[in-house]
């Protein structure tokens, strides 16, 4: 599958294409800059093994060619990229929001959220990209570190909200080909308001600890993935 | 030591009663009404063997003689139990929070959340209860049927958060106390604005999963407690 990630030269996108490209689809790093999206590109390759399809381009046209999207911008750039691949995302297209709102986006501390007119950073990007694109949320509590150490697994849950059902399995398919996460179905996007903010538990933890990659597990059954599947 | 539970005859206060009693502590279930106390001490008794020193009474003696306190109740009643109790509550008792401000508290659903005034409900109980209470908020995601569960042991961990540190230690040696919890410093007592609302994911996670237990588990460290510690 190709899969586009948008915003792919940050640190939680460039672990996100890591790994993606590891389980075997072509990756599309997106970048506001096409140079920094290719530079970005060789250095996956570099890590992964030189014919490993990993590619480097602008977020619009990477937007316009994958099959499926990541985005995963800081919250400050969000509604601007949403803004500028809006007119490139084909209709029908999965897309997969990481954004936490994080309170650095105003000058604010990364274990502080503000809380987006829409409720959430995944409502805000439905509002923005419109009808017929198929929004699920999630990612929000997988550390960037862990991800982009291919030595090591990843350890812990990717909690996924959306409306669209078939759109979340997809996407925590894609989840479960990272070793050894897990996806969770969290429920509808609006859930997305209590999810995203997880992100902020986790920077407040690794500071009282001096961590660098908590994440969070459910504890209740030891398989999750689709609901009643 | 002798602990109060406030609320004590709700699902999640009642678990909280049975588990410290069993560990040796002297609990005293609180109630609106002194009768309700009674009869719930009267089962935790029977639940955990004749001798076991549970006692029922109104939530006002409660807080009055306890050398540290609980308050587990719905969001709904949060500002009016608080302000019931505030005057029998002796300057420097540390209280331990459990609220979580569900919409249920308006008619809406357990998998949603309001945002109360103070940001948090920990906040509200804090302004409420004035200078002199060392406030801790947790147990948010630690279900009551699992705590009730006698026969087994809890999985998960108590996210804690406040901003007197001895405190947040105190109220995690007795979630230590509770097997197998753990307890994790989330940080400032703020941060119960991103954890009171975890248990609304439980709820949306158990709805989806028809379960009743979910839990939540931090990954990146094999044992947490006390931070440097």
């Amino acid at each position: 599958m190709e899969i586009a990630v948008i915003g792919g030269t940050g640190d939680e996108g460039f672990g996100i294409a890591l790994r993606l490209a590891r389980a075997g689809h072509n990756v599309v790093i997106g970048s506001r800059s096409g140079e920094r999206g290719v530079q970005a590109a060789e250095r996956a390759r570099e890590m992964l093994g030189g014919d490993t399809p990993v590619d480097g381009t602008t977020n619009e046209t990477a937007a316009s060619s994958a099959e499926l999207l990541f985005v995963t911008v800081p919250y400050a750039g969000q509604a601007d990229i949403y803004r500028s691949i809006k007119d490139h995302v084909p209709p029908g297209r999965v897309v997969c929001d990481t954004t936490t709102p994080l309170a650095t986006a105003v000058g604010g501390r990364p274990w502080q959220v503000v809380r987006p007119w829409h409720g959430s950073a995944a409502e805000q990007a439905t509002a923005l990209l419109g009808e017929g694109v198929r929004l699920v949320s999630g990612f929000h509590t997988v550390s960037a570190e862990p991800l982009q150490d291919l030595e090591h697994s990843v350890e812990g849950d990717v909690l996924l909200c959306g409306d669209d059902v078939e759109a979340k399995g997809q996407i925590g398919a894609l989840a479960e080909q990272i070793p050894d996460l897990r996806w969770v179905d969290a429920g509808a996007l609006a859930m997305a308001r209590v999810i995203e903010p997880l992100t902020a538990i986790m920077v407040s933890v690794n500071r009282a600890y001096k961590l660098h990659d908590t994440g969070i597990k459910l504890v209740g059954r030891d398989a999750w993935g689709p609901p009643r599947g």
